[in-house]
C-alpha cells in the first residue's frame, strides 16, 4: 500500500556545483507521485529542521526551478551540525508532527549518519519512514560508490585551473606548487592532471594524502622536472602527509609552537610554507635563485558557477530522481549509489544501507597513482575523464625557430 | 611609399586570457598587406630578442592560429625584462640585421617604455621603423585608455568567484575575505561586486589600494554588515594600504620583523593576516565566535581558460588588426587606444604617443567608489557591465515559510 504523506529534503555539508541538481531532481520527481503530499525544505538542513525553518518547495516554479539547477552552493542553506541522539529525537518529532513520510537528506558520509539515527529512532517508534541519503561530496570519498556527485565540476574547475596554470608557467617558467582541496582522499588533487596535453604539460608532479612524502623527497623530484623542463608545476593536496604521518602543516605548527614564536593558520599557510621550504631546498640543492610561488585554491573549487561537468550534472539529477522511485516503491530506505557497468560509461543508480556510506569514506584505489607516488597513471585518467568531461579546447605555438 | 620589410611581435608580462587574439589579430591583419614580408614572434619578449630567438609565424595554419587566440597565456611565451639603453641598442641592432621595420609589442606601460627607448635608437639612426604597443593588463591601469583588453576577462573570473562565494557564504554563513590582484589600481577588485543580484549579495564591503584603510575601521564596517546579513563577504585588493599610506602587509612585515620571528611571503600571507586580526577585533567586539576565512584569488584572474569576456576577446583581436592598420599607413608609431563614444558603448581604436602610456600607470576614478570609500558606485557598474559582459545565470529559492 502507498505511504501517504509529505516529502522533506534538506542539503548538507560543503556545497557542489550541482547540488541543487539533485534537489530540482528530487521535487520534480516527487510532483510525479500522487501518494507524496507536500514537498517541504529543511532550511539550513537539520539544524534549520530543529527550529521548524521549513519551506515549501511546490510554490517555486518550474521555469524557476531549472535556474536553480544551475545555481551553485545548497538553495536551501547548508549546516554542518552533527545532531545529538537528543536531537535526532527531536527531528523524528517534528517530522511526524508535519505528517512527513519522507525524508531525504543530501550530503557527505555525516549525513548519511544523520539519516541512519533518525532512521532508526523511526523504527524503534513504529513509524513507517522512508529515510533516504544522496551522495554528495567535491572529495568523491563515499565509499560503495565509482565516484559521487559534485566531482566531476570540480575535477573541471581545478584541471582547467591547472590547464591555465601550465600554460601562464610555460611563458614565464619557475616553480608553481597549487593547493587543491580534499583533506584525506586525492581524487580532487589527481585531477589537475587531466588537462594535460603532452609530456612536457604541467602539472609534473601530484602529492595526495594516502602517500605521505618527505619535503627532501619532493625537493629532488621537483629538481629532476626542473631540470629536464626549466620549469615544474606542481598539485599539492591540502592533506598531503609528512612520512612521520602527520599532515605537513601540523608538523609545522607544532614545530613552531614549541618555539613559542607563531600560529600559522588560515588558507594560504601550506602553500607559503611549501613554496617556502622548497624554495631554501631547491636553490641550495641547485645553487640558484629561483622563482617559487604558491597558489591555494579556494572555495571556487565547489562553487564556481558556470563551469560545470555535462555529465556530473546530469548524473546529480538522476540520484534526485531515483531516490524518489526507490522511495515510493515500498517499505525501504538507504543511500543512493552511483556505480558504471563494467563495459564504457554506463551508470547504475543503485540502493544501499545507510549505514553502509555513514562514518568511514574512502581513499583513491593505489593504482590510480605511479609507483614513485607522485603522478597519475593511466588508470586513473579512464577513471576520471568520463565524469569530468571535455575541457576548454587550448594550443601551443610550433615554434618555427628561424635562422640566428 | 609603402615601408617594406619583415614585422616582428612580442608579449611581455603578466598573461591575459585574451593576450593571443591580439598576437593572432597582428598575424592576419599582417598577412593582408603584401609591404610586410615576413612576420616573426620573440621568444619570451625582448629577453628572447636578445638571444635572437626568433620564430616564423607564417608557418601557423589559419585554422590552429584561431585555438591559439582561444588559448590564456602568452603563446610567444613572455619576460619582466626592462632592457637596459645598451640592451635597446643591441635590439635594434638585431632588429637590422633581420630586416625588421615592423615591431610590436604587446604589454602593459613597462613594454610601452621599452617600445620608447627602441623607437628613440632607431629615429637617432635614420632607420625607418614603425614601432607599435599594444595594451594588455588585467589591472587595467595604462592611461590614454578607457580600459584594457584582459581587464573584462578577469573581471568575469572575479565576478564569477564572488557569484558562487556568496551563495557558498549564504549556505553557511559566516565571515569571509576574498583578495584580489592589482597592487595599485581598484578595478579588479571593485568588479567582484558586478554579479550582485540584490542588496543583500556579496560582496558586501570594497578596498581598492586607491584608498587605505584602518584594520579599525575596516571591522567596523564589517560588524555593521553582520549585525545585518548574520555574515558578511569582502573584496580586498592585494595592494590594500593602511592608513600610514603602507602597503597593508607591508606594515605587517615590518612589524614582524621587529621582533625578529617570522617572515611573511608567499600568496596567501595577506588573506591569513587579513582574516585573523579581523577576527580578533571582531570577536572582542561583538563578543562571539565567529568563523572568518580568507581566499587569496590566484593566477587563475589572467589564465582560467574558457572563462572570458566575448567583447574583451573581440576587442583584443581588434587591437591587433588597428596596431598593423596604423604601421602600413605612414611614418608613425604609438600606443593602441582604446576610447569609448560618449553614447552606448562604441569602442574607438586610437593611437597615442608610446611616452604617454609609458612609466606612469593610472589609478580608479574616485566617482567609481562610495563616499564611505568601501563599496562601488553606479557609475562604476555602468563602466564595467559591458567590457566584461554577462555572467551565468543564478537564482535563489523565494522560501515560503510554512507555519510550526
Amino acid at each position: 500500500m502507498p505511504l501517504k504523506g509529505n516529502l522533506i529534503i534538506g542539503q548538507s555539508g560543503g556545497p557542489t556545483v550541482v547540488i541543487n541538481q539533485s534537489l530540482v531532481g528530487v521535487i520534480l520527481e516527487a510532483c510525479k507521485h500522487t501518494e507524496i503530499k507536500n514537498i517541504y525544505g529543511m532550511r539550513n538542513g537539520v539544524a534549520g529542521l530543529l527550529k521548524e525553518h521549513i519551506v515549501d518547495l511546490k510554490k517555486e516554479s518550474k521555469k524557476h526551478l531549472e535556474i536553480i539547477a544551475h545555481t551553485p552552493s545548497s538553495a536551501l542553506g547548508s549546516c554542518r551540525h552533527k545532531p545529538s541522539e537528543e536531537e535526532c529525537v527531536k527531528i523524528f518529532e517534528i517530522c511526524k508532527k508535519h505528517n512527513i513520510r519522507y525524508f531525504f537528506y543530501i550530503g557527505g558520509n555525516d549525513s548519511a549518519e544523520t539519516s541512519h539515527i533518525i532512521n532508526t529512532i523511526a523504527k524503534r517508534e513504529n513509524y513507517e519512514f522512508r529515510v533516504f541519503h544522496l551522495p554528495k561530496t567535491i572529495d568523491n570519498d563515499l565509499l560503495m560508490n565509482d565516484h559521487t556527485p559534485g566531482f566531476g565540476s570540480a575535477a573541471k574547475y581545478v584541471a582547467s585551473y591547472f590547464m591555465g596554470d601550465n600554460l601562464d608557467n610555460l611563458a614565464l617558467p619557475g616553480i608553481k606548487i597549487n593547493i587543491v582541496m580534499g583533506r584525506h582522499a586525492g581524487f580532487l588533487t589527481a585531477a589537475a592532471a587531466l588537462g594535460r596535453q603532452d609530456e612536457s604539460d604541467g602539472p609534473h608532479l601530484v602529492y595526495v594524502p594516502e602517500l605521505p612524502v618527505s619535503l627532501d623527497d619532493m625537493t629532488e623530484a621537483i629538481a629532476r622536472v626542473y631540470e629536464k623542463q626549466g620549469r615544474a608545476l606542481v598539485s599539492v593536496s591540502e592533506g598531503i602527509k609528512n612520512i612521520d604521518g602527520k599532515v605537513m602543516l601540523e608538523s609545522k605548527i607544532s614545530e613552531q609552537d614549541a618555539h613559542g614564536n607563531i600560529q600559522l593558520s588560515g588558507s594560504g599557510a601550506l602553500g607559503d610554507f611549501l613554496s617556502e621550504e622548497i624554495k631554501n631546498r631547491l636553490n641550495t640543492k641547485l645553487n640558484k635563485k629561483l622563482r617559487v610561488r604558491a597558489d591555494t585554491l579556494g572555495y571556487g573549487q565547489r562553487h564556481f558557477p558556470g563551469v560545470y561537468s555535462v555529465t556530473d550534472a546530469k548524473e546529480a539529477r538522476e540520484v534526485g530522481k531515483w531516490a524518489v522511485k526507490y522511495a515510493v516503491k515500498g517499505d525501504i530506505d538507504g543511500s543512493i549509489t552511483l556505480n558504471r557497468k563494467k563495459k564504457g560509461y554506463t551508470i547504475e543508480y543503485g540502493l544501499t544501507e545507510l549505514k553502509n556510506v555513514a562514518k568511514v569514506t574512502r581513499e583513491m584505489p593505489r593504482e590510480f597513482m605511479n609507483t614513485e607516488g607522485n603522478f597519475i597513471t593511466k588508470k586513473f585518467i579512464d577513471y576520471a575523464k568520463p565524469i569530468m568531461g571535455p575541457l576548454p579546447l587550448v594550443g601551443k605555438l610550433k615554434y618555427h625557430l628561424i635562422k640566428k
